[in-house]
């Protein structure tokens, strides 16, 4: 059967290793497996939000208030913004979804760092539009400006910090950089990792509300799957203009994110206190990262995340070296599939931070 | 901001109003609002269902297996299909999104009912597809085919049972029809409600085994949003030929369902007996429904669903109607947006039904 031709250049989006997959596929039990390899918060959701949550597990079988009246006034609260300003997706990345489907179509073109969220392409290609990268991996603003005086594309995604290199912009190299861009561009602050950055260098915070006021054409992503601790319960958000959320809410499906997890994004924002300390205890633990990588003269990218690239150079290959870890019991992140011989190590709590250090000196010790 | 100008004919859908609104508008406590609106199963999911998601909010910060290894290969168990012929989606609205997305385009048509679930109409506005209806209200396939040979639409919805009618068109009249479609036609059989008619009368049962071996342009969607007892948990899934699989898995979002809706969705599939207990019970309370209808002179449509929908023709409005009732702290569907005179209720349990009477015949009674 035909589907629409813009499907055949997309590639599956490879998503981190579960723990399951080792299970299954090494044998190795359950409780030994670390996974280091899809940031989630290895210090879980505070034990408030995992007890509402079981609490709410009796209204299973009843849709979540599909207004999210309660989880985007909390949200209006945090950033000093409207209800009106904001929407709920299903992670920020549902929220990519709407903004590139609602604004792009097959003549449209976007505009990435060429080493960035691989769902940015995806979402782009869904509807064939076309692709433009800057030369370096990292974000270069000049770069970005080059190619848009030249290109125009509709779309700009800026990741701040990047996923998956770790590095951060400041915020008034990327004001200065949006004052030039044009109304009519969609410009997406993609900021899944901005508690980190703020916490580590306040230079790096973007503050929705001034994001937006100041260049009504953006659009701000958050998240609760990074800092928040709730990856698996599937919940971001988009702070923008109204006129840019009315058009979202446009592709947005009915009861899009669950009814638990709604009442955990609800009570997850109480939690503030919480979230601190696990991002405090975060940067504690990549310092011990940083060092190992000193020691075994390794290089890496300063992170203002919770993850570390590793750049492996000509001293091991990532896909080797992670496969090795994973049958182990360790899940790392192989950056090949980005084109780069890396990897990506989410900082876990301590034990498996040590864990992980004695594994990669072991293999490291061999080369 | 200009977006694609397919959005302009988007309305977005106005899903069942949740308990939290009535709550906050009319001050009524929680405890004593009756939702019988959005056909959730009221007897809600199976205690061990219940107990297992509970137990799994330890784990809200990780990411699912986004395979979904175990859920797929649970569900081909049931079928008797493989893993490769299963797409899992945050509910079946997800896949029907996925499956227009992938299909169609600006130039593509689509074929549905008259009266049917609003999301077909939506996800194929999104793309700019052009929208053909039968006249008739319900399924009617001399009308379908009718218009099919005259216009070669890309996708055919038969809703099996209509959402939101009730009415259900037998197995041997559809497996006849779709005989007469093109290979190319994608044909969407969504089965949200099959558990309920299958039970009521097995000649309205549509295998998805069979249906995609006889006929490999079509999908089956099912969900387990409605008997299954877990619609805040949204899971839903679509089983057809690889291909077509493949083709939505380019559309698929990673992670697109919550760990803790994995873990529902898996034990779910354990719990058959438990489904079937609700699903009689169902009917029993239906029976209630009718008599009351036939005892207040209402037209009814004969329900293979956990809802019945009440044509109210002259007797009152069914806007003002159900109105009145939110007032009283029961909700129920006004279809005055499907541009019929009706109310959907779905079937509550035998209390909230009771009450449901009281409320109606004290209104209908000034008529």
């Amino acid at each position: 059967m035909q589907f629409n031709p813009t499907l055949d250049s997309i590639k599956t989006y490879e998503a981190g290793k579960p723990i399951e997959l080792v299970v299954r596929e090494y044998g190795i039990k359950p409780q030994n497996v670390i996974k280091l390899a899809s940031n989630e918060n290895p210090f879980g959701a505070s034990p408030k939000v995992i007890e509402a949550i079981a609490k709410e597990a009796v209204n299973a079988h009843r849709y979540p208030d599909d207004s999210m009246f309660e989880l985007k006034e909390g949200l209006a609260g945090r950033f000093g913004v409207k209800s009106e300003n904001v929407i709920i997706g299903s992670g920020s990345d549902q929220i990519l979804e709407m903004a590139v489907h609602a604004k792009c179509n097959a003549s449209s073109k976007v505009l990435m760092s060429k080493t960035t969220f691989a769902m940015y392409e995806v979402y782009s290609r869904q509807v064939g539009a076309r692709i433009l990268r800057t030369p370096s991996d990292q974000h270069h603003l000049g770069e970005f400006w080059e190619i848009y005086q030249k290109e125009r594309p509709e779309i700009l995604f800026l990741c701040l910090p990047n996923n998956p290199l770790g590095e951060c912009l400041d915020r008034e190299e990327v004001y200065d950089f949006l004052q030039k861009i044009d109304d009519e561009t969609l410009v997406i602050v993609d900021g899944a990792y901005q508690e980190y950055a703020a916490f580590k260098d306040s230079q790096k915070r973007i503050d929705p509300k001034d994001l937006i006021e100041r260049f009504p054409n953006s659009i701000f992503l958050g998240t609760f799957s990074k800092a928040f601790g709730l990856g698996g319960m599937r919940v971001g958000y988009g702070i923008a203009q109204p006129s840019i959320i009315q058009a979202l809410m446009k592709m947005r499906a009915p009861f899009n994110i669950t009814t638990l997890s709604l009442k955990a994004a609800i009570e997850a924002l109480k939690e503030s206190a919480y979230v601190e300390e696990t991002i405090k205890e975060n940067f504690k633990e990549m310092r011990r990262y940083e060092e190992f990588a000193l020691a075994q003269g390794i290089d890496f990218i300063p992170s203002y995340t919770n993850f570390i690239t590793l750049l492996l150079k000509n001293r091991v290959d990532s896909s080797e070296f992670s496969q090795w870890l994973l049958e182990r019991g360790l899940i790392v992140r192989n950056l090949k599939s980005y084109g780069i011989n890396a990897i990506r190590i989410t900082i876990g709590r301590s034990l498996e931070n040590d864990r992980c250090f004695e594994l990669m000196q072991e293999y490291l010790h061999q080369f």
